[in-house]
């Protein structure tokens, strides 16, 4: 039996350097393994818990699915598709909401952390601002994993839990019905780079400090020349170690071209200079996927074509299987 | 625009008559209306908070379609499915989780009830036995009602929060998005008929003390024979005021039957004597269901294509509304 590995990409933002090197990259590298199953999907559903702007959940599909095709996944082989596509998927949730104890969900990570925001700010409702999508969402995550059998789930730490929670919906629907679900396993790898960002801090969208993947050259010149750095002056041997510009560039390079610039470091390289350098290494390694995501972008048929094609592909699993789930419970259409 | 009346039937257990006086008949006489829409469905998806017995769940749907198609429901008329046989509902429970404040969840009856019988028992953890099942279903429920643009949802007392909480989460959506639901009311009738079963309280599954509606002669007789009477004598005149045999003898009779009983009871009736005459009303009012019933039950099948029918029908209204709905949050196919 292949391991089936799956993957969510929420929709909300669009698509930066650190997306980039740390989870397409290694995503679509995995997925050329011929001896290994694997499903990428657009969570658009997730997405609704962030805001209410349609617009911006709306754009972000486009723009998520475009550069994952445009870095060269291969739509054939891997499963691709949008969560919203697959209507089994809520109605499984609701299986596992029978089966998920609430006292589960009282202990996720991220409903807690916004109670204890809550009581910090000297709220008298713990629960303040807080919805049930956000306060539900591992057990529609859960479904998610459970209904394509998925084995391995590649995660950042802070998702552990919810593999966990996963498992855990899935034995006690297995104990109360029969085996019908696949236990899935976290896959926490620690190699994977963690860029940071343009203030130094980890590049991520909550600190607005994100360095989008595919902005025209210009605009992508600016944003690289922005990085923050310290105050030596040119010709003063700067260290690489931790030095934001360093670490994107080494993300984005051979060995030998680490090297090169370690040595440029050593040499009392001008910030300005390797910021330029910086620039012209990434724009040459973005050229390519940069022009195949216009197209892209300006054909949004051609996107939305891929994703049927991985809807129905993905259907074709998820639709004898949810049927087999109902059934289980004691729910068949009456007429088959 | 005509009113939309929409009810929902748990399928657990076994239709009693309690439930028929109580729910059944009214909603059937009302579904007659020209001038108003009606949907019945059997709430299957909520039936599997109540326990894990498979068979359960599946004979249930059957034995609840079964009686009200036998009593005379017009299915043509009528929408008549089965709610499990629209994905769409738990797809827009999903769009209604993100409206819905947590909050509003915690503050509900049946959930709180509970929360206070484990507080009660002294366990040290409130949220002891509860499924994330039972916490949520007013979501699902308000995704039921929401769906078909429901006006008026005919409920007992117990049930208005449920009411309230929908028109919540509808409100909440309607100003993020756009007037895209409608609000629907609780309909509270209290003139309708609430029967007392075998042992004098209300007759309820939970109780214990129902009178199936469609039993056997023999058994049926026999049911009737065991409900509980008060000691008084024959010749003893007796008062028909919450006499258990009296009062499912008048929901089940005319006015002119009604007085003449009550002479019997003036008349000091022994109380066999007014359960044989309880059992031969009540069996010739429920012979001619009870005899297709039996038919129906027989033949699943013919219930399957009446559910089957009545899903068509549904989700001609269903689909392009979710549709409608996720386009509005910002989720479309990409393909359309």
């Amino acid at each position: 039996m292949k391991q089936v590995y799956l993957t969510g990409i929420t929709t909300s933002g669009t698509p930066h350097l650190g997306n980039y090197a740390g989870a397409i990259r290694p995503a679509i590298e995995a997925s050329a393994n011929p001896d290994t199953e694997h499903f990428y999907f657009l969570a658009d559903l997730h997405a609704l818990i962030k805001g209410f702007a349609a617009e911006d959940v709306r754009r972000s599909r486009i723009e998520v699915a475009a550069t994952w095709m445009a870095l060269g996944l291969d739509t054939d082989k891997a499963y691709f598709y949008c969560q919203s596509d697959i209507p089994e998927i809520p109605g499984v949730a609701w299986l596992l909401s029978c089966q998920a104890a609430k006292g589960l969900l009282n202990r996720a990570h991220a409903y807690k952390a916004v109670v204890q925001e809550n009581e910090d700010s000297g709220s008298n409702d713990p629960d303040k601002g807080i919805t049930m999508g956000l306060f539900s969402y591992p057990v529609l995550m859960a479904a998610d994993i459970l209904m394509f059998k998925a084995n391995k789930v590649p995660v950042g730490k802070d998702q552990i839990q919810h593999i966990e929670m996963a498992r855990d919906m899935a034995q006690r629907f297995n104990h109360h019905y029969g085996e019908h679900f696949v236990l899935p396993e976290a896959q926490v790898d620690t190699s994977t780079a963690v860029l940071a960002g343009l203030d130094g801090r980890k590049m991520s969208k909550s600190y607005n400090n994100t360095i989008a993947l595919f902005l025209p050259e210009k605009q992508f010149r600016k944003q690289i020349m922005k990085i923050k750095t310290n105050s030596l002056e040119p010709g003063e041997p700067k260290d690489p170690q931790g030095n934001t510009l360093f670490e994107i560039y080494q993300a984005f390079a051979s060995e030998a071209q680490v090297e090169d610039v370690r040595q440029k470091y050593a040499d009392g390289i001008a910030w300005g200079e390797m910021k330029q350098y910086l620039f012209e290494h990434l724009n040459e390694v973005l050229k390519e996927p940069r022009e195949n995501y216009a197209e892209l972008i300006a054909k949004p048929a051609v996107i939305g074509e891929v994703l049927h094609a991985g809807a129905i592909k993905a259907r074709k699993l998820s639709q004898p299987f949810a049927a087999e789930l109902f059934d289980a419970v004691g729910i068949k259409p009456m007429w088959q």
